[in-house]
């Protein structure tokens, strides 16, 4: 079972992803041989002496990691269950979904504006009594206040996380991304982690640490689609029970992926870049009508962000600053740039690539590291939040200090120094008159600084040092703050360390360029997350709805094509490097060369678990106790059939509906019309995420154990199926695209027992493939001599 | 062979389809018998007697519009390709796919500058010229001008048409879509094509006819991805040899598509716009690092085109007027609105969606007579060209008239009168210091009547009665110009028709809304489109990038979703009824309600042709000859093995490249080494569309004719399969995701022959199915009743 806890323990770090598989799969070279394998097939499921050492063998699939299940399950009760579906039902079904859209947008815009209201309010507070004890000179206690508040808010948020929902730690859009794979990381979905996440959010990010909202956002609007897709949470009494028609994991998905389009939407106030980043970044199946659902979903979360944001524009929302939620217009009709001003953008852009890439696997390395300190225990856990925002609070508050006092310029577009909650001259420690530039940038939520490095007509508003400083500062502070046990986001802070880079290098060459240091700022951020997040379309529509300037276009794209081209060379996806270092299954839409000259036959491993149309109780119980499976084909054998046939495939949770109707007959016999009536379509209906019956909690008398079910009615009788000669990526081709969690493969010559194996998602896990056949490690030398290859060959 | 002719001439109308597929699928119930089927097999095949009207009774293959293949093809030969290919080669595909991407991108752009260059200038002068007559008061003589003018333009882009390429008529888009999907029809990515729709396009436009260039450019630009992407025309000796890596399917849709995503992007300089509508519209099959792709191509387009509009600013352009490829700015940083604001907006969204689906529906009818009248011969498809041409001459001068002068406003932004090209204060015959506001609008590119429509501070430029005059004849000269021989799009007309509708509703409501009418107008603009072309993501940032506002966001995706509802109310997008009245096979991506219940076997038709594994070359010659299947099962029985075994499958065009080759053994015998000697993979590569080998070509000896062909290495030996009681709806998900041409349909249960029959795209067209189970048809009471729930289910 330590396979099993060290695979699913997130984060885990890779390396124990490579042990667990090598434990849970020992290093059986298949040799297909029919009969031998035949052979292994009765005799395991015959005997009755089956050790726990088998349970290892299949370990792979013990996993709570479950998979999900897109494929369309014909069985003869579901295909009755169709028929029976009447024209006022399917219409019931499309309204109901389509409300569940518009509450989707509803509630999510609803949490977005009010963790902006909170953030806003809470962190604004603390900036105003910190800068009124700085302006009666008071230093030490403003000190002692900033970093005490922020300690405090620190705490909170992980304390939170880590006693009430651990999965709430971090971004949550690999988690969200896996599942919309099709891996169901446990508890992801929950009400409880739903209310960490946004309380934890919110509090972590008032509390000056170097991270994001947006991250939590998407995880938030996955929650709570996740949520009220499966009509309420069952665990606290909150159900709905008119959500019936969508106890399948295909709704589910399409819900959840309108619930992340939703959650960047009202991050960014980007309702069209939300729908790409879904698209792009998020969902691994798509079509077109999902398009236009997550383009409603949006809609709404726009249209009522409008609504909101008016009623803060009349100066009801408190401290709700110029910040949050209000776009960083950058608008000028008079940006104009031309042939001399694409090299240095184009310099940017491959900075910003080396950057990026450097930023992931920096990153990477402190996860790593994070990770032994967490898995130490709950207490190192939050000690390690503790010290980062202390250490957090010192840089922010000492690191002006260095700055020498700049005077105000003589005609400020606005106040100097800054009057309030936020501004582009924060006073600090300087003489009236004066304004400290670094201060304006590190004592100041990251919205507003933000704001002021995209902001136009500032050129000479900071010194070359000081953006150097706070660029460096970021980067590494950035760096440093994701692992902590709290909901932390990459979006932002990524945005402001990018956009002080951009700024930097903007000052640089500002005597060769027509461009505005702004300008440079937002180009910056786009290479910066080009080389992190590496999304194209989806990134640049975000940033054009952030900054309103639609002529920035052919600038933006040029930037991110570079950036993102540079840092591809060097490693992956950020997201991708955390969902690898947590060991989630993800499966690429692409397959490995290697694939191409391996058959399926070739990684079809362990010993076979079928079941016969007829099947005794106990035979079920024992495999069902023993294996992990969630698939297990069934064949009628002789009694019941001239020769050998599979009669399809039956799933773990349907045999445990099965087992606890007691649909028992005292001998093998089939019994077609009966069965129906004992059972309705709904026993069959998926179960909320985690909430499936288990076997062991089903008692069966001796009597019983001996009876017999007839298995034909719940069997999905037309399985995918391929020959065991197929390769691999063509194998992977089918499962990836039509959505498959298991595939049958069936011998090329018929006669023998008609199934060879199923395939589930482990069997294509490249990890899990090269350990099968070390030979392939071969080309590991060859492999190592084209580093670079593998990531450029997701292109093709 | 009348089934085929109708079948393919493009358009042709959709109860001629229905009646090719009642020709050519008889109504035999298949009644799943193995026995009777496999006797049919055996006695078919090997009967020398096969008479002519065999070929009717597999007719659906037999028609030119052929199907793509993106399956990877599985034979020995083709494994031993890909392990042969160098890591160098790699390197080498991977920079030409990028290199071809920008060359698609740089050919596209300057395609649509050189078009957009052109209509400006040849309208522009044409304008000019009869302004100075209507200045001069010699209204007759500036009317013959004009319409004679028009008429010359019009007579060539229809003669061109009508004699160099008729593929190149209508929009394209339909056809490029179908092509995305899997249809090849025959001709529409020829050279030929290419010049015609280019130098058509321009000239059909330049003739004022009420035609759009957008739709011409997708198709440009596909046809230069297509022509780019199988190295040049070879019919007319222009071939580059060095890409020979992209002889395949694959390859060639992904540069299509990028190649539609460029069309866009240079038609309305969206390139954002332009990758989301290849993503929402055009493409059938998407990932993420198409996505990429397409954005390259998009970028290399938008910074082309930047540059060369540089140079037009510094007016080094001749006439190029404000209009052509210039955004219809609309920036103000003003723009409110409220929430009473939204009621109007609605009313415009319900209104739009009930006229865009009228719209459709009018063009479908009247297409639909066009096609009867184009059907009778050339003549009188370049008659009613010009009788179009005259009609709308006479409109765009005549209909001026009917309106009253208006004195210039004290204030104007621009000149009133307009002195020389374009501007929003057309003097027509008015006298000095007045303007014709309805010429404003007809006399004029329709680029410039948008922009005149779109422009801001001018409500109270137009009178009521002159905005409903113009788009009543907006709406129906648009209907009337699409269907002539002749480059003509869809997407300008509805865009000027939806401004006129917009602006007239804001004006009848502007006492109760702060929204201007330009606004007014591109929500009218947003109504239309989204009614008829029912795109939401891709035309809202289409309409944001041409319009330049981010602000208007909100509304824009209101009015979208409201007008797409009503319409799917009432029809389908404009281009799936162009796409069905032309007969095109298009594959949905969902499945009709009754494929639930049918099984694959219920549809598997026709006898069934199957070759042996080592097979006489006569009988080879015969079946292609009296099939048109494309590909075929190939079995191996006793002799080789010790029962029928399935080898795989084998497609006509190998079978074809083989008997070419004569590589055959005078005794049936397998050969496995010898055969690769002789063959490159390269022979097997897929030629350039529609230049196979036909069996016709080929010349046999009686010796020759006695002899064997061992087919072995030849087969793909893993096709996808299905068995034959998986239901329709299943068989069809697996088809249409993978993308295959051929699926091959098993036995339950094994023993008799190894192979039920072959699913091919025709055999999931709804038309053919209810063909083939006339009891479905009794359903067709209940399809009628709910009319309008198709057009719904589409979205679950």
């Amino acid at each position: 079972m330590s396979a099993t806890s060290l695979h699913c323990s997130a984060p885990a770090a890779a390396e124990n992803v490579q042990d667990s598989l090598l434990l849970s799969q020992p290093l059986i070279l298949q040799e297909r041989q029919q009969q031998q394998q035949e052979e292994q097939h009765r005799t395991l499921r015959r005997s009755a002496s089956n050790t726990t050492s088998q349970v290892a063998i299949v370990g792979s699939n013990l996993c709570p990691i479950e998979s999900l299940d897109y494929e369309i399950t014909e069985n003869v009760l579901f295909k009755q269950d169709w028929r029976s579906r009447e024209k006022i039902q399917i219409v019931q079904y499309i309204f109901m979904k389509w409300t569940l859209c518009f509450l989707i947008g509803f509630f999510v815009s609803l949490v977005g504006f009010f963790n902006n209201l909170a953030v806003e309010n809470i962190a604004g507070l603390k900036f105003v009594i910190t800068s009124n004890m700085m302006l009666a000179r008071k230093f030490m206690a403003a000190f002692i206040i900033f970093s005490s508040s922020n300690l405090a808010l620190a705490l909170f948020a992980s304390l939170i996380t880590a006693f009430i929902a651990p999965e709430a730690a971090g971004s949550g859009i690999p988690e969200v991304k896996a599942y919309l794979n099709g891996v169901d990381a446990p508890a992801i979905f929950s009400l409880r982690t739903l209310f960490v996440k946004i309380v934890g959010s919110i509090s972590a990010v008032s509390s000056s640490l170097n991270i994001g909202k947006a991250g939590p956002m998407v995880h938030t609007g996955a929650c709570i689609a996740a949520i009220l897709g499966q009509g309420g949470s069952k665990k606290y009494g909150l159900t709905w029970k008119w959500i019936r028609y969508f106890k399948n994991d295909r709704d589910r998905r399409d819900f959840v992926t309108c619930g992340s389009a939703a959650g960047i939407a009202a991050a960014f106030r980007a309702p069209v870049g939300g729908v790409l980043f879904a698209l792009e970044e998020m969902a691994s199946w798509w079509k077109s009508a999902l398009l236009w659902r997550a383009f409603f979903t949006t809609a709404v979360v726009a249209i009522v962000l409008r609504a909101l944001i008016d009623v803060c524009l009349r100066g009801e929302c408190g401290l709700f600053g110029k910040g949050g939620l209000i776009m960083f217009d950058v608008t000028s009709a008079d940006i104009s740039y031309h042939l001399w001003d694409v090299p240095p953008v184009i310099l940017l852009g491959v900075i910003g690539g080396i950057l990026g890439s450097l930023y992931n696997s920096l990153l990477q390395k402190v996860l790593r590291i994070y990770n032994l300190i967490n898995e130490k225990g709950t207490v190192y856990k939050i000690l390690l939040a503790c010290s980062i925002s202390i250490c957090t609070s010192c840089l922010l508050f000492g690191l002006p200090w260095i700055a020498s006092c700049r005077p105000c310029p003589l005609d400020p577009s606005e106040p100097c120094p800054t009057i309030g909650r936020s501004g582009n001259y924060k006073k600090f420690q300087c003489p009236p008159g004066h304004y400290n530039d670094l201060a304006s940038l590190f004592f100041n939520t990251n919205d507003d600084a933000i704001k002021n490095l995209f902001s136009k007509n500032t050129d000479a508003e900071f010194h070359h040092l000081s953006m150097l400083i706070f660029f460096v500062t970021c980067f590494f502070l950035s760096i440093f703050s994701y692992g902590i046990v709290a909901p932390s986001g990459l979006f932002v802070p990524v945005i402001v360390t990018g956009a002080s880079y951009g700024r930097f290098v903007g000052m640089l060459v500002s005597s060769h360029s027509n461009l505005n240091h702004g300008l440079f700022a937002v180009l910056g951020s786009a290479s910066l997350l080009g080389g992190s997040m590496r999304m194209t379309v989806s990134l640049c529509v975000i940033i054009l709805e952030l900054t309103n300037n639609l002529l920035l276009l052919p600038l933006i794209m040029l930037v991110l094509l570079i950036s993102k081209t540079v840092a591809d060379a060097f490693d992956a996806n950020i997201y991708d490097l955390i969902m690898k270092s947590k060991g989630l299954p993800y499966l690429e839409d692409h397959s490995e060369p290697y694939m191409r000259q391996l058959t399926v036959g070739d990684v079809v491993t362990g010993p076979l678990q079928l079941f016969h149309g007829v099947e005794k109780v106990s035979n079920i119980v024992h495999v069902l106790k023993t294996t992990g499976h969630n698939g297990f084909p069934v064949v009628d054998e002789p009694p019941f059939s001239e020769s050998p046939v599979l009669s399809g495939l039956i799933l773990r949770a349907h045999l445990v509906i099965l087992l606890k109707k007691k649909a028992f007959v005292p001998t093998p016999m089939q019994m077609f019309s009966n069965s129906f009536n004992e059972f309705l379509a709904d026993d069959f209906a998926k179960k909320g995420l985690g909430n499936g019956d288990r076997i062991e909690d089903i008692s069966l008398s001796e009597e019983e154990m001996n009876m017999f079910v007839d298995l034909h009615p719940f069997t999905n009788t037309s399985p995918y199926s391929v020959v065991e000669t197929m390769s691999l990526a063509k194998a992977l081709l089918l499962f990836r695209e039509v959505g498959l969690r298991h595939l049958l493969v069936i011998p090329k010559v018929s006669g023998g027992i008609p199934v060879v194996g199923i395939l589930t998602r482990h069997d294509f896990m490249p990890a899990h493939i090269l350990n099968l056949h070390p030979m392939l490690l071969r080309s590991i030398t060859r492999k190592r001599l084209r580093f670079q290859l593998p990531s450029w060959s997701k292109l093709l």
